[in-house]
């Protein structure tokens, strides 16, 4: 373990339990993460249990095992994952669990050689029962990156490995406020300038929003009293807690049946399997996705967004403003977490009911995948119900 | 990983998956390790999926995360497991899985400086439901070595560290028959010597065993009709498996009620914890243990023998040649799977039903904990009902 790797692993367990995912005595807390993240799962483990946890849950997913699957197994099983995947996470909404899943690639790569159809059949380890969850809003959450090696090699390729690995932790350090002497005020004043946002976006009530920019010409339709929500989610018990730290965005689920233009991503995205997705360009016609290329990764992007019909027509649109510290390091992060957090970025799949008054008009799937596409040179318009053009964002820069 | 690991593994997991487990076309394959041993799960994964498995689920067990919350949890909830747990192995047996377990310490000693009543009190990764799916017969699985740096340590200290892993190799792969041109057919041919002992210790249908040695004189008695076994098991559907690689043993489950006398143990035994029990001495009286020393270990073997009131009575009776691999090398390996191996041993906990004529007889308990007491210098006489004294074992020779 590098020097100095213990006491920061310790702050960022601390901040994920304490203040992420605000773990309760008594709770059970399951801990989603692969091989190489032992570190940190042993410190959030004894976080949790000093805070009183009932019991500490791995989930271990080992990407390697995944490959083993998709190089050798028979087509026809493919698609089988064993119920009791399923039944643990619908488990843990019913026992109020908390729940922390680490980001942060293990294994780049690992899946690149192979058939990216046979990759893309199990979407291991998501299941679809993490949305429900999710929505049902019964377990407080958190996801935070995990730094590895092998994360940091593919981040800064050109240092040599000790030093990328400093460098990796730096930045990791910098972007989830630890550098601050009051990490957790720190990020209470962030989010209640993101929850502000959110608060107009909803009280605008725009019709539609507007994106252009270099490959870009995309106009999503909203639904009638979404609302806007940023940073903070609370639980249906009232257990406030951080999704995602850290975190910049501003998001809501749109009208499905709505999305019509072109769109260029402004990052790479890197799939839960490890497939990086590279240069990706997304047509839409009716709501729906009708073309799609990517120089890196088309095939499996594809295969995920067929896997459904919702899986082709967005669940989230979001907005990240200029002043959040992801998008000022300009750095590819390779990790959804980060890098939707340095940009503004639309979702297909599963969109988020509990945002609508009519709940049922939320777009739906197994899958959720982010990507980018937001920059300084992408302006962002509302549009209302009577067709007047608001700025919303402009360089960077909030305009309501 | 060392130079020939990658082949070695590859031979490790081809037997396990192929022969011990033997792993059929469709099932699910079930494989227990902690975080250390992903390059072997790997190739076991490889191996099953090549033979036709349908999904491979890696369980994994940090004892790092047992530590933090023996170190930090509250006292009142130490007992609780999530059910999931015991529900995901009953659900292994409803659809006759295959299971494959890994052995050998990753982080020898992770728990010895802590309170070892605390450390008692959940007996993860064990979980009560494992010992019936195993009398339910309705998995074919198999327990084998995976080889690790601090394995390696343990078991030679003296030597360097790279040094100390090939040896445990070489040991590995010396005990497993992988140096035999065609491993499975050694197996075979071991295994028929085995089941032929344990087919003639059936027919004597011995009312009692008496062990004599330095610091033991123990008599142990044999329920009527009791079956002898050893090396091959067969599932309720028929299929055979080896449930230890290596094995040498023959078994059977003793009358709980009479076991009379003290014995020695005379090697250390390693519990599933990481905990070492050293020169343990134990009493017994009526079938249950009245007395126990032990230089290390000792409150916490204790704490385990009061479970329940099956965990201080016999489950298992085992009988070990001296022609056996093990035992000659004269290696502790600190790692009961291949230490119970090398000589005759006893198991307090859980017995074996499906051996007896009338399974309510066989001992029950969450627990089964195997010590090792036989050696050289222990001779093991068989009684019969009409009192007459016939040497079964004598310096490690069958005798009938």
């Amino acid at each position: 373990m590098p020097e100095g790797q213990q006491d920061r692993a310790e702050l960022l367990a601390e901040l994920l339990v304490g203040f992420g995912a605000n773990v309760q005595p008594g709770q059970i807390v399951a801990v989603g993460c692969e091989p190489g993240k032992e570190y940190l799962v042993r410190a959030i483990a004894a976080s949790a249990y000093r805070r009183g946890a009932k019991f500490v849950d791995v989930g271990w997913f080992d990407p390697w095992v995944k490959r083993a699957r998709i190089e050798h197994a028979e087509d026809a099983t493919l698609d089988f994952v064993p119920e009791w995947y399923g039944e643990r996470v619908l488990s843990l909404g019913r026992e109020r669990a908390a729940r922390i899943g680490l980001t942060g690639p293990v294994a780049p790569g690992v899946l690149s050689d192979l058939d990216p159809v046979r990759a893309g059949r199990d979407r291991l380890p998501a299941v679809k029962e993490s949305g429900q969850v999710v929505n049902e809003r019964t377990t407080n959450w958190s996801a935070g990156p995990c730094p590895t090696p092998a994360w940091a090699k593919m981040v800064f390729p050109d240092l040599p490995p000790d030093a990328a690995l400093e460098r990796l932790w730096e930045q990791i350090i910098h972007v989830c406020r630890l550098d601050e002497p009051d990490p957790v005020a720190a990020w209470r004043e962030r989010r209640d300038v993101l929850v502000g946002a959110a608060r107009r976006l909803t009280d605008r009530a725009f019709d539609a929003l507007h994106y252009e920019g270099p490959g870009t010409d995309l106009t999503v339709g909203l639904l009638p009293a979404a609302r806007w929500q940023a940073a903070a989610f609370e639980t249906v018990d009232g257990l406030q807690h951080m999704p995602n730290l850290p975190t910049e965005e501003v998001f809501t689920t749109p009208d499905p049946a709505r999305t019509e233009g072109r769109v260029r991503s402004t990052k790479p995205l890197v799939l839960f399997d490890g497939t990086v997705v590279s240069d990706l360009e997304v047509e839409f016609a009716g709501g729906s996705i009708t073309e799609l290329r990517a120089s890196a990764g088309e095939v499996t992007f594809r295969t995920r967004t067929r896997t459904d019909p919702g899986a082709a027509r967005l669940g989230e649109v979001a907005l990240v403003d200029g002043a959040g510290r992801i998008g000022a390091l300009d750095t590819v992060f390779y990790d959804t977490l980060l890098d939707e957090n340095a940009a503004s970025h639309i979702a297909v799949g599963q969109g988020f009911p509990f945002l609508l008054e009519d709940p049922a008009r939320s777009n739906e799937s197994e899958i959720h995948v982010d990507f980018m596409i937001g920059s300084p040179d992408v302006t962002v318009t509302g549009i209302t119900a009577g067709g007047e053009r608001v700025p919303v964002l402009v360089a960077g820069d909030w305009r309501i």
